[in-house]
């Protein structure tokens, strides 16, 4: 029973041409590295090619869209700097850079910090040791709340109205062990806050257990979590550390 | 003689809908933390009053740009997720990372990572040590290409024709040391090419020294620049290291 758990970001087709600019560049979220033809964003976007073909030239005037010598078509460098402008992911990112790093010179696993967007978890920074065990999405990807440590930690103190928007849908399996009851994910949300860290095993990837907490802004709001994924047998020694570096990129928030 | 070395990108304004939708997230390239009020993006985008509040909505609405409790406005995660689709960038700072990590250990100073667009040098990734000599710029931000070492390697082995764009403006001078003519540019050019690597002294940070080298793809060409910038009172001793490094992500990108 497995799924992809990582949907791209606005793949969805809206009605404005923005909608639809924006749906042509999400139709890279899993293009290959050699970059997507005509055809295929055309495939991925689900817009006419003509419609396809005209947004695409204007993106690429706008250099959003760069067409190399075989015509095939990547994402722009430009498009990467105006991202970089984002100042809710980038300002915790250099608060939280020092402390992840230090984190993962002691666990030497994967290492990512988290923040919620509407009924997702955002991964914001991603560090892996080379022999870690493979996760899931990437840096700027999306992963499903109820199915990773750091999106319960998250969802246990977004309050009650994203629980029930999370509930409207069925929980999505990946393995055997995945929360899929609402009795299930309650009872884990109140664990996450009783404790203020949670430990799940085997939610997405097989053999992979997971430690998250809080991290909390000057005004104590929870605006992000921190996570370590490793293949352990059991996740009990990373808390501490898992916890420790929660303060500590709080601490620099303030 | 200073002035400021950081050009937003896509400030200017254009003709089309997405080139005005553009020009108002680069109006976001040095706002600051708190976000910026209509009455500021119009300011700074160049843009009438009621083009921006009609352009801000519609961002808005494809969460491009995020509102908050005080009507201001902040580049949106959405945006910074479809940056990172950019593979140009990402699939460098994947490779060079590691690399740049053992080089910040080593010289605890500035450590970057730079390619080429157009006349200008982007900066992909710079780890900074919390005592090191503050830079001008950012990450994803750019740089004159003639005035930064990392700039000077790139381009010294782009050819001639982007020598020759580079001149068609004047050399902009930020300091006394800045290179700002064509012989003093053409000369250290030659030396870039004929040393494998160079060093820049106050370019644009009084008191700094730059050491750069060029990272070479599998068909050995220059796609990327690596560099370090100290206040140390000379640049020697960072030379081997930071040729290692270059070399070490090139070995990687094949």
């Amino acid at each position: 029973m497995t799924a992809s758990p990582v949907r791209p970001a606005g793949a969805e087709v809206s009605r404005t041409v923005f909608g639809r600019a924006f749906a042509i560049i999400g139709a890279f979220a899993d293009a290959p590295d050699e970059g997507l033809t005509l055809t295929g964003i055309a495939q991925r976007s689900g817009l006419p090619m003509t419609t396809t073909h005209r947004l695409v030239g204007r993106l690429e005037d706008e250099r959003l869209l760069e067409r190399d010598g075989e015509g095939r078509y990547r994402v722009g460098l430009r498009l990467w700097e105006l991202g970089l402008l984002a100042s809710r992911p980038q300002g915790l990112r250099r608060a939280a850079l020092p402390v992840l790093e230090d984190l993962y010179e002691v666990a030497h696993q994967n290492v990512q910090l988290m923040v919620l967007d509407g009924v997702e978890a955002v991964v914001v920074e991603r560090l892996s040791a080379r022999d870690a065990i493979r996760l899931a999405g990437r840096t700027g990807g999306r992963l499903p709340i109820h199915a990773t440590s750091g999106g319960v930690v998250l969802l246990a103190h977004a309050g009650e109205d994203l629980v029930e928007r999370v509930l409207q849908e069925p929980l999505q399996r990946f393995t055997a062990s995945t929360i899929s009851s609402e009795a299930q994910l309650r009872a884990t949300l109140a664990l996450a806050r009783r404790q203020g860290w949670i430990t799940l095993r085997d939610h997405i990837t097989p053999g992979s257990v997971s430690v998250a907490a809080p991290v909390r802004d000057a005004r104590a709001r929870v605006v992000a979590a921190v996570s370590v994924v490793s293949d352990a047998s059991d996740g009990d020694h990373l808390v501490p550390a898992v916890r420790t570096a929660a303060l500590a990129i709080g601490r620099t928030l303030r």
